[in-house]
């Protein structure tokens, strides 16, 4: 019987007969259907990256509006969807059933179950982190973080206890933050955004549009900058940020980095500091299609300038600094997503300095919402989409980095 | 009598009597006309570059490969075209007559005419410097910068003296630099290829693969800071560059950036420093297709390591520090024109830390060589071409800036 590529295109059937003119046709005919049907191998987007040349390899569509995730030491994977779900990625498949006793949370606009992260010794506490907007009533939200026992057998959280609250409450869908990352000091590092509000990122008494720097059981630590001084809230690390999608730490140095939205252009990057106020609504490099600056314009004495910007905006959300052992040329890059502008940026660093802006993918995955290195050292991403994706960054051929 | 329009689209004859609907549709198809075939005025490129509004004008497309252009204080342009002519561009075209005097230049490979530039005090001095290929018999060729006196009367050069001659010489076309520039501090700097051969570049007694530092005369500076070092030649500033093809001074600072070419990646943005190496061909960020580092690496110990790199490399060639007042925003911004990546890259600075790059025009001009910032305020630019363009960004709109 003749395959359907020979119908199609047709061609006489095989067999010991046939010239090599004929075969080399079928090949062809073969080779060109693949490449436009083929299989998820065939037709991953690929890129080379600082000299790795890498392809993407999709794991799951079947999550919704994924925003974060977080391996577990065994390798499995807890991802946060954004209208209150949190689902287990483990041994190759999504757990079709979401975790129980996860909070209430209040899932509008860019509100919801936001961040999720792994206590560094969680064999031991058990513990697992997570930020979402919590339900003030009136339509009135806050920023939450928790931290609850994940209970693997039962499949649910238990003894989940309130973190710390970025309180006052506030109206409004718009900037939450909300990222989480423990710092090489062994501290819980919380991005919080200002509620659409830019005041409330320099009020010293509010905990929205700040850095937060708590022990991993809520308590303020002794050495936060802020600790003792009147009118200073003492969670408060840094002011002045407006809202923070992307915090991870970096893997030498243990330094804590973040990126935040910014307004029209002058998203930010920023190394997390001690008492230092990062300058938002005051100084931006964002500025209006007019060409006016915003606020007093870029810089201010006492103010923080960021380590990099972006203008125009991308809309970072999602920061990982590699550490992995699959792309020894990354080794302490920052890895960005982009939501607009739809691609993962590599920043190369010397020192606290950006040398390098390196982007990649454009437009081949979607609104990039979160970047993780997974303990296999790929670097793992979701995308900010009704159907969205779980994938990972692998060399693009074993063997070859 | 029916226009062309109306006649290709097999439209009615306009009049009183023209309904509405027929009316859209004329307007439809002259619209689309004018814009695949309209004016330059219709048809120009547009960006928005940090806030400003801005659209190519094209002055002449009559230019073969330019490689730089001067502004001459009474706002005509001195422009080089690479096989050996001098162009002058005044009152608005550019004169058709090559300007007499010019030294022979080794036209080959990327030998030539390279680089023009006027003296500070042109009105007093008469000087204008020209950077070439001089040919040395047998393929052979090195790097030589000239000045001369510019007759503008006589349409000539006249005095033509070498100012300095970076020997020994070489074979090949690749690699010769070469631009000038004066630093705030009055001194004339030199940008010299090492000719393909990476090691000229760590060769203290060659004068390839450096920066130079010279009086305007071609006497050596007493500060410079070998001299008087035994086995160093005194006219070098800096070491180990590879091919450095854009250079200018900061307006507030009076410091020189320079750019150089990197191997597959690690195109260079460099700080003119006194007796620095820059680490060319022993430290780079370019890379090898296989993620193999070439050399040692990125950094060493007593190397220079760049303020800024493009991985994988845009073929940087032409920098202007923007100072003028038409564009507020970008004062102090660096510009650099890209061969291979065909698109201007803004570079905003803290200090001497680039904090955001934003590209634009990107594919829209074909590969510019040259960037320079206009009397007018206006950044002038040349692409790479056979039809060589001279151009220059302006606001969008009258009285938008």
């Amino acid at each position: 019987m003749s395959t359907k590529c020979e119908r199609l295109a047709g061609l006489p059937r095989t067999g010991p007969g046939l010239g090599r003119a004929w075969r080399a046709v079928l090949a062809l005919v073969v080779a060109v259907s693949l490449g436009t049907h083929g299989t998820t191998a065939t037709a991953a987007p690929r890129a080379v990256v600082d000299g790795h040349a890498v392809r993407v390899e999709v794991l799951t569509r079947a999550l919704s509006y994924p925003w974060a995730l977080t391996f577990l030491p065994d390798g499995a994977a807890l991802i946060t969807e954004r209208d209150g779900r949190l689902r287990l990625w483990a041994d190759g498949r999504l757990d079709p059933r979401p975790i129980d006793g996860v909070p209430a949370v209040w899932a509008s606009g860019q509100g919801g179950l936001l961040d999720v992260l792994v206590h560094p010794d969680v064999d031991r506490t058990g513990w697992i982190y997570l930020s979402l907007s919590h339900p003030d009533g009136g339509g009135r939200a806050h920023t939450r973080v928790v931290r609850a026992v994940f209970d693997r057998a039962g499949h649910t959280l238990r003894d989940v206890e309130v973190i710390v609250d970025a309180l006052p409450t506030g109206r409004g869908g718009r900037h939450f933050g909300a990222r989480l990352a423990f710092g090489g000091d062994g501290m819980l590092y919380i991005t919080t955004g200002e509620r659409g509000d830019g005041d409330r990122a320099q009020d010293p008494m509010d905990l929205a549009g700040k850095l937060l720097r708590l022990h991993p059981d809520g308590a303020i630590p002794d050495d936060n900058p802020f600790v003792g001084r009147a009118g200073v809230r003492p969670e408060i690390y840094a002011l002045g940020t407006r809202n923070g999608q992307g915090m991870d730490v970096h893997p030498d140095t243990g330094a804590v980095w973040f990126h935040e939205h910014g307004p029209r252009g002058g998203d930010e990057v920023n190394l997390a500091r001690a008492g230092v106020n990062y300058g938002w609504p005051v100084v931006t490099h964002g500025r209006a299609y007019s060409g006016l600056p915003i606020g007093e314009g870029r810089e201010k004495p006492g103010m923080t300038p960021p380590v990099w910007t972006w203008v125009p905006s991308i809309a970072p959300s999602g920061l990982a600094i590699y550490d992995g052992d699959l792309f020894p040329n990354w080794r302490g890059d920052l890895f960005v997503g982009a939501l607009k502008a739809r691609l993962i940026a590599r920043l190369e660093m010397d020192g606290d300095r950006v040398v390098t802006e390196e982007r990649f993918l454009e437009g081949d995955l979607g609104r990039l919402r979160a970047l993780e290195v997974g303990p296999d050292g790929a670097l793992y991403l979701l995308t900010d989409e009704s159907e969205g994706m779980l994938a990972r960054l692998v060399p693009e051929a074993p063997g070859l980095k």
